[in-house]
């Protein structure tokens, strides 16, 4: 992609109501742009980041066997009323009357639509287990929707949910997918706690959540450097030892042992092996799609700008020719452009008529894991300069050896 | 895929409710289900189809210097009220007000929010011209929602929406994806009526629609055999000629050039070469992603089920062994399915313990270009029977050959 063509325009300051680092680095480096407060578009490069995110939990879904579905966001009220969640969800859930009447509500999240569809086919214990998963928007009539796509009122989310035959079954499918999380957030980049939590809202035996560490998080947990062991309280509940330090995180997942709460509810029976009629063992897994992204910045940034881990950066690698006119530069540039993108490398080239100052500031913003520096002098020399963003070091190069250099290095794709 | 772990279960009969074959089929051969009265889930097999759709869309609107964007659904009234639509469209768009009092409407299509949006980083004619797209959900409220994903509440489009300085560049992009639609309809199999038609509640100077012949059309257009045009009169506006007869079609596209309407309203202006400040031309294009699903099958099916055009089938082929408990037999068919996945195919294997009769069925419902067959009396001679549902003919072929065979046909991959 070459910059001058890219919907892209950063920006020098944040606007005043970003109030954290995340949310002034996705407006700055034009990630995202507001709309209304607590929602948000997704910009060329904001989208980028949100489909190498998906596509890393779509393969680990897939991975245990997880098919992909596509719900609705609208939903009939009679479903939630059935198992009482309208009340328990109040204000939070947009609801709307149609214009035949209907009333209806926005998806916050899709326990009873799967439900409800899974009892429809589902009547058997020869059809399970079974795992289904969408990627899809959620609605959220936030309060106080706050730090971007942190807290908003439309945002994306990955839910899987479990239907088994026995407890053991559910508990089976609970622990992959518990792994599985932590692989999705490591490939994120994300440092993550994860703890045993309240099951609120949705309800269940048992529940966990994976806490992203984060400047900006609103969830804060202690560690306990004897035990090795998170906590929620300022002593530990093990060895009693006080004054831990607080640590604040984000939550980006959590997942839950549903039990037959919703099964009951909605009639979601099977017959067993003896024949007996019984309620279907749930589980859901929720990832905050979005919210990943911020969570990724508040983990990866420096004064200067973004710093993305390789797997989720929105390209591989930017070019920066800093030769002004000079013809052999830019002609070098550009073939390295076509070669690298012919390697299949996502690369954007900076061939903006800007100051070396200004191209080289929008690179540190932008954040992509290397910058390919093709300057006047060393140029002269045969030789150009890669800008390692992760921890800012410069290594020159002969020209004639840059592929090799990169090819070496990502080694993910 | 293995259809015993596959989340589909076909039905014999459709719903009374589904009154044209596209949404029988949709519904018997396990795509979609439906939560209400227009709204629809999408099942694994409706997904894939989806998915492949909205990957040729892509790959086009890449082509054409397209980047894509993620809009909101949630949007504030107010915008809506800027340029007045807010009452043409009526109890169509769906209002509600949230709990802090703000008016916000789920976005019908998103015209005004993409030239809010543009016009905060547009200003000068050096960033133009620019061609913006999303594959985003729309919201509906239909006073009678029928005939399955053709009229529904939910739905998924893909809209763009260009931006140019002068009249001619508007002309130029508009031409080129005139011609992009064309090659979409066609890779995803579907005969298309292109015709002039009336800007409707979008407004603007032209616009033309692309309606797919379909039996469950509600849109009635007449060929002229003698001046091989399509109008909406049954004599011809040209040759006069009358008596011509009515093809029922369903509109799949729409493009419109907008010229200045949406810029002038939300003050969406730019500096010319001269230095002069002029709104920007625009140009808007639609394609109704979930809709191609049931214009596919209205043209693509026969008596027995859906007979899928290539590339936009939910698995490349089917393999079906009908060998009972012969142990060489489905030792074969599960070889067979593991080097084919492994070239790159996409495979339906039905290991289920039914009925020859059932699982030839369920296979011609399904409607995958190719079937497999392996049985018994043919495997025993070295033989397996291809069953090519495109023109249901049955090829007999040595077991040695298959792959060579298939991999000669399947050449879009």
């Amino acid at each position: 992609m070459l910059f001058s063509k890219l919907f892209l325009y950063t920006l020098r300051q944040a606007p005043k109501e970003a109030e954290v680092i995340s949310h002034q680095l996705s407006l700055r480096a034009g990630l995202l742009n507001s709309l209304a407060s607590g929602v948000f578009s997704y910009l060329p490069l904001g989208l980028r980041v949100l489909r190498k995110i998906e596509s890393i939990i779509r393969r680990h879904m897939n991975e245990l066997g997880g098919q992909e579905v596509l719900l609705p966001a609208l939903q009939p009220l009679s479903l939630w009323q059935k198992t009482g969640r309208d009340e328990i969800l109040g204000e939070t859930m947009i609801r709307f009357k149609d214009r035949r009447g209907r009333e209806m509500v926005l998806g916050p999240t899709h326990e009873e639509v799967i439900t409800d569809l899974v009892a429809k086919y589902v009547n058997s214990y020869k059809q399970l287990p079974l795992l289904l998963y969408q990627i899809q928007t959620k609605f959220r009539d936030e309060i106080r929707p706050r730090f971007g796509v942190i807290r908003s009122c439309e945002f994306i989310m990955k839910d899987a949910y479990s239907f088994d035959a026995t407890a053991e079954g559910l508990d089976k499918v609970y622990n992959g997918i518990y792994s599985a999380y932590l692989s999705i957030f490591s490939e994120c980049g994300l440092q993550i706690v994860d703890m045993e939590a309240d099951t609120g809202f949705i309800g269940g035996s048992a529940s966990a959540e994976f806490l992203a560490v984060a400047e900006a998080g609103e969830d804060i947990v202690y560690f306990c450097p004897d035990c090795s062991k998170y906590s929620r309280s300022e002593s530990c509940p093990s060895c009693k030892k006080s004054g831990l330090s607080p640590i604040k995180t984000m939550e980006v997942g959590h997942i839950f042992k549903l039990g037959t709460k919703y099964s009951q509810s909605l009639k979601a029976y099977f017959l067993d092996e003896k024949g007996k009629n019984r309620p279907l063992e749930m589980g859901c897994y929720g990832i905050g799609v979005s919210r990943i992204i911020a969570a990724i910045i508040e983990a990866h940034h420096d004064e200067k700008g973004i710093v993305w881990p390789e797997k989720v950066s929105p390209f591989t690698l930017e070019i920066l020719p800093l030769g002004g006119e000079d013809s052999s530069l830019v002609q070098f540039a550009f073939e390295l452009y076509h070669q690298l993108q012919q390697k299949g490398y996502e690369v954007l080239l900076d061939e903006r008529k800007e100051s070396a100052g200004v191209k080289f500031n929008d690179a540190l913003l932008l954040g992509l894991p290397y910058v390919v520096v093709v300057g006047k002098n060393s140029f002269g020399r045969g030789e150009v300069e890669i800008y390692q963003r992760r921890d800012n070091r410069k290594i020159t190069l002969s020209k004639d050896k840059i592929i090799e250099w990169l090819e070496d290095k990502i080694s993910y794709l």
